[in-house]
């Protein structure tokens, strides 16, 4: 049994900004099922996404928008399934992103990783399918013990790089 | 024939603010249709409303919601009546509210007034119907007027004050 | 007879910026009047301008301008046609036209669509002047269907793209 | 086998806006192991938690702290237990601890909620859980029918309040 | 001959911010002539005033507004005499009044003096005609020195509660 | 007899951000006397600047610096010659120059113009200093003619451009 | 030989936000003195007071001011010795005095630490006068070990809280 | 005997940033220690390098870090030797950063100087250090006495420039 997750994104033009999002939860050994849902311009088919994610096997929805970033509540609205917000910069630096991703009202939360961070989105969709999935403990800790090794090696180099400075 | 506007808040708790709004709306002659509607706790009924609004008789909606505010938005998605949207102050001094308010994506708008402002989304709506009711568009200039006669005796009032200083 | 737009641009450096706005309207089949008036430069053409608006057949005004951006408000205050503001981005991210477009005292609305957002302000035009025009309220659903389609186009393509990673 | 969730503050003071978070974790029927813990003033005590809390059962960390937030980011530093972050306002309106809680480096999310929203940080943490604990998946759908009732409630009781004005 | 002063307030609300201003105004021997005038509501006094401020006698004017505070641009766009802002706190700490105030285009400035600071605006109205007016230039002087007194009797105060402490 | 202006900059960066600005005092006949001093680098010559300001027959000075941007400040401290501060961008989008500038405690104004706003720097003290030479009221005054002229052609051009649409 | 530490507040009023500040100082054993010195109202003793502070046996100086706060920028200009800056707040949540407090331009820096946050200003300068003096090392890290002792009461007392829930 | 000051980054690619911070400590005679250190990927090596900085004979420690930037706060946690923080820009302006290691809670400090400012955080180190060595309050005066110069130079520089205008 594999985990499955759904990504979406408000429009196509945030594609360059999620490539590492999919890759990251590929990596990890989750399906991804990836979508262009606008909450605004087709909200129905937002609604009918959300309703049936459960049914369709999805452990867990991300959404990825930008301006008055609304995807990740209204697809929250719909289900119970829990859904990672990504606020995308588009204006404002991101901060109208963040904060309509971010504040949502008592009841209906929307769990929101940094400014375009779809890397965070993806490891945190897998800490969450981890509770149930034993092999992503493991996978999440191998991961953590590489970013150890790869932080030792840029001190290395930033080391040479100051003893020739 | 009267004009009908339908205003709708997130929460109860936005009420007292909108009283002017209500209040307004009826100075001005037009029929007004209250309702507690939360884009993410109800959100079909949200959906509902917003289709069956023109059917309905509604001309103008106007929508009022705090933190990240979605329910302008929610609303116009499902419409193509205009949406007028309230950004209440609950948290970051309505700055979230105003942002997820009027930050929508190309496609869908929400006609924005200020923080807290309701009496100015009533006289936009008034304004709106105008196009068609000729009768709005005398009211509106009398409550020009009566602004204008609200200010000179605000102006005497405080040039009295100044000179028993 | 013909629906009728002002749009008025505080400076001819926004003019790039409009042009969406400009074609969004006339797709409507909106006559639209397209002028340069700045509420500080010239501020007794703005006001003559908004003064004649109503008997010059204007029915709703449409206000684009950056910095401390006054000329929604000034414009509105000499009117009670209906005012569309754009805040401009020149300065701050935009933030200091936003604010000084939405946030209107009580009595003398603008209705504020988001930073640089022409053409959501030509479609809330269209809404407004559906009120009164049966073929915009035609002319808007089927713009809704088709921004669907627009989503639907992207989202195969993006599902390609993501089946070739 | 009972769901466990740890809940961190950074100060008692906090404890007052987390009362909500807890009540909601045990109406869900999830364990919850309340703690103080301060990742500048106890960061060996915050380590060791978090290197601990997997082996202790505990399957989501809900941090909350205010200004400067290290919290949520210290611990999800030294575990992949997801850990959810509550930015508590205590300057700035919040932002700091929002900002220092959500704009994580990629490598190590923290699921961030709103401004001292502690309800939904533990309606997130039963959302993750659920994804294990099939009885919490209907405790969600059951919450989320409540809330619906809630708000017709509300409904009525505008309605009225607006029939008598 | 006396120097004139216009103090124009957008509300009568801001009266109790301004007393400083004019009793300031008073203190340097400056004639001031106080006024409630909206640029929202009163546009045309508002450009009436400004365009007989010169003729009236009136050699600097000051603006006290809030909001999206236009008073000082629209008074400004109307005459060349110089117009001093004060930004009036009442929503989003002040920070919409001030970029309102300040941010104006290239051609139309407004001295801009901080928040709420009617004493400073009274200050510079006084440097301004101390150009023009020698008396003017000593009791600035005196002032300047009067200052240095009131801060050394507080370091004394101050100093006698430490030694307390 | 010649009116004369200090301007003062803080760094020798901000020269062609100001070049605007000496060019409009040189347009107003006003005798310019450019200088680099810095508030924080060069504090005693600062100092010494703004003491002998007015002896040195400087009737109003114009401080232009950037980041904690401390100059108008500085100098207005040591004079009760007229201060106009323009905030320089160079970090935070000029926010922290702007509020550093403007936002002086009671006793010390400095008026402050827009961020990077030289032109209006220069207006503004010609504006100051017509209160004592009458050939500066004429010359602003034919200004604002000019300008209003500039506007009419830049709307025949924009009015050409949407025809040809 | 006892360590020196210099404490400056723009305003008296600032006092009441310091007296946690002078008290930690005492309790380090620090001589510490206490001044009212306006950067803007009495800029020549701010300056005094800062060529003066080496000879005067001062080895760190705080500096705590509010709005456009310079102080700690003026006095840093003066002197070679490490300068602490606190933002008081007084407006706009304190956000003006933090950017004007820690901006600074390269060659001068301010030590900032948060707003209002006095007592980290005492422990800032313990923590620079440790570097010379031995006993300062010893009470810093006896600070820290009551720190931990504070926070696990706190944690007890929490516990028992939510035992009683 | 030579002071010695440990510099760590966050990430690698702050180290363009931070070579002015290298320079300016080699200028003074300091020995630097550079480390790439992550707070939330090496964690342990973090808390490790803090334990035994004092040990090691660190006596200043510099972190540069961006984000939500807890590597100054992680630092002092860990040590009493003086913790100097430079929040660095890459999203938001830099504001997240900066409010993430300035805002600390009261107890452990971050010495915090301007978004990106390697300079000042070199300089504040000497001027800490100097406090126990004596040739650094040489150093230090020196370099005043060359930032004179170098303002001097500008200023002849501009003069000359706006002459040939």
């Amino acid at each position: 049994m594999t985990p499955k997750v759904a990504l979406i994104m408000g429009s196509d033009s945030d594609f360059e900004k999620l490539k590492s999002c999919v890759a990251k939860l590929k990596e990890f050994k989750i399906e991804v099922d990836v979508n262009v849902i606008s909450a605004h311009r087709t909200p129905d088919k937002a609604a009918e996404f959300a309703k049936n994610a459960e049914k369709n096997g999805i452990e867990v929805i991300i959404c990825a928008a930008g301006m008055a970033a609304h995807l990740g509540g209204v697809i929250a609205a719909h289900t119970t399934v829990p859904v990672i917000g990504i606020p995308i910069k588009s204006t404002l630096e991101g901060m109208d992103a963040l904060l309509a991703t971010v504040q949502m009202p008592p009841g209906i939360p929307v769990a929101t990783v940094g400014i375009d961070n779809g890397t965070n989105a993806a490891i945190l969709a897998a800490q969450m399918l981890a509770i149930k999935y034993d092999y992503l403990k493991d996978a999440l800790k191998d991961a953590k013990v590489k970013m150890v090794e790869g932080v030792e090696k840029k001190d290395e180099k930033i080391k040479k790089a100051v003893a020739e400075m």
